[in-house]
């Protein structure tokens, strides 16, 4: 018997029309699809009806797949002949954790691909409408994961990360929410740096909240937003049509208005409440 | 007559498979698609034949569009009432210009929308089957732009890019590459990190440099590659299946060697020579 394929596939950020065509190419092919919790139904739709689905979801506090036993299972199936696609929320190159289930497969002699996907940030920024360069407001761009062990504290570059010119955006940073805020205040960003949260980005149920970097932690508690949640920290995500670097928030802190998806007016506090 | 509407929609790295499924819905019924130099004609072919289509490439050091006359070619059409694409390499939102645009799209009521787009990081860490990020070697990722004015050094963080543990992919690189190389160095980072060069990734043209911080000007230059060229530095570029956290490099400073897509052994020097 020939040995299985694995093609890991970057599932993008919620909404299935920002899978990639290779991607729904991959899907539309596999026997067994391998898939996160945060995948969405949507997503999981375009595998074929025959395919078999095993949800190998992780929830912070509560990992109901080690990740030996996904590498174990990806092997496993690979080894009975199965084309498998391994379908990973966003990228599996960004915050994937993709090498430890390639270094399984490779052990066992049996090949791999990967296929991008639109990570959580793109998504979030296309459907919020913020960019995430900017002439003059960010000229840099950088992904960190802002999760870490519940007995740590972040160990993160925070000099570096506290950058006016930068965009940051904290993947799995829900929890430590009130330690990014500190941190990146003690380090010099200004408190009233513009900071987006994006509950559910690209599906039905996104919900956004923008607000300044001193007040994320207390907004955020108040919001009560489902996850996943990104954080968007940075002066490009105050940026709105007409005011390239102009005033960023009016005294509460928040950006005052932004036209919604259809052009019109509409204040952004909030994208669904 | 009723107003156009201009979708910004992300064109991917080249390979048009890498379209999301949203971009070749937008892509289908466009009257008009306004392109960049840098989208692949295999991409344009997917917008209907009676689309018309017109290139307004920027390459360094000779516009043949200004900025400014984009935009005015954008409301000039869309005033006509065409359903226009502005088709951008890679991700509207990642060093894109999609906000200038926006700003005049806006100033004359014109609506518009964005789909994000694979960046170039992305397609070309899947082609090259490199990590951008990585448990213990990059837990943060970064993209800055390489570009800047032909009489001025560029201006950016090294201290905070020169992060060992970050991996940093710098955009319109290739004419400022001694530069990074020697500000990265100088500001902290091993001569050895490993680096990775990719020309025209994701199309079949495409070709692959890996070298070391310190060599990356002298190898780029003896390489001849042509551009576009995205440069990315840091471990996780060494990483290779089975060596997670193993050495970078033998003592010619280059990784020995890699799986190609097929899982067998293969020198991975260049993609293609």
């Amino acid at each position: 018997m020939a040995i299985g394929h694995v093609a890991l596939v970057g599932a993008g950020p919620g909404d299935p029309e920002l899978l990639t065509m290779k991607a729904v190419k991959a899907l539309a092919q596999a026997e067994v699809v391998v898939h996160d919790r945060l995948v969405s139904d949507a997503v999981l739709k375009v595998a074929p009806d025959s395919a078999m689905r095993i949800s190998v979801g992780k929830e912070a506090g509560r990992h109901s797949y080690k990740q030996e036993e996904i590498n174990d299972l990806l092997v496993h199936l690979a080894l009975q002949g199965k084309n498998i696609v391994r379908l990973k929320g966003g990228d599996p190159f960004v915050f994937g954790r993709a090498c430890e289930e390639i270094e399984a497969l490779e052990a066992h002699g049996i090949t791999w691909s990967v296929v991008p996907g639109i990570t959580a940030a793109q998504g979030c920024a296309s459907s919020a409408r913020v960019p995430l360069t900017h002439r003059g407001l960010a000229r840099s761009l950088r992904f960190v994961t802002g999760h870490c062990r519940a007995d740590q504290p972040l160990d993160l570059d925070w000099k570096g990360l506290a950058d006016p010119q930068t965009t940051v955006v904290f993947y799995m940073g829900h929890a430590t929410a009130p330690q990014l805020s500190a941190k990146l205040i003690e380090n010099g960003l200004p408190a009233e740096t513009p900071t987006l949260c994006i509950s559910q980005g690209t599906t039905p149920q996104e919900r956004r909240m923008f607000t300044r970097l001193d007040r994320l932690p207390v907004d955020l508690e108040r919001a009560h937003l489902p996850s996943p949640i990104l954080i968007i920290v940075g002066n490009a995500v105050g940026w709105r049509p007409g005011q390239s670097t102009g005033d960023i928030g009016d005294e509460t802190g928040l950006p005052s208005c932004e036209p919604d998806s259809a052009g019109a007016g509409q204040r952004r506090r909030f994208g669904r409440t």
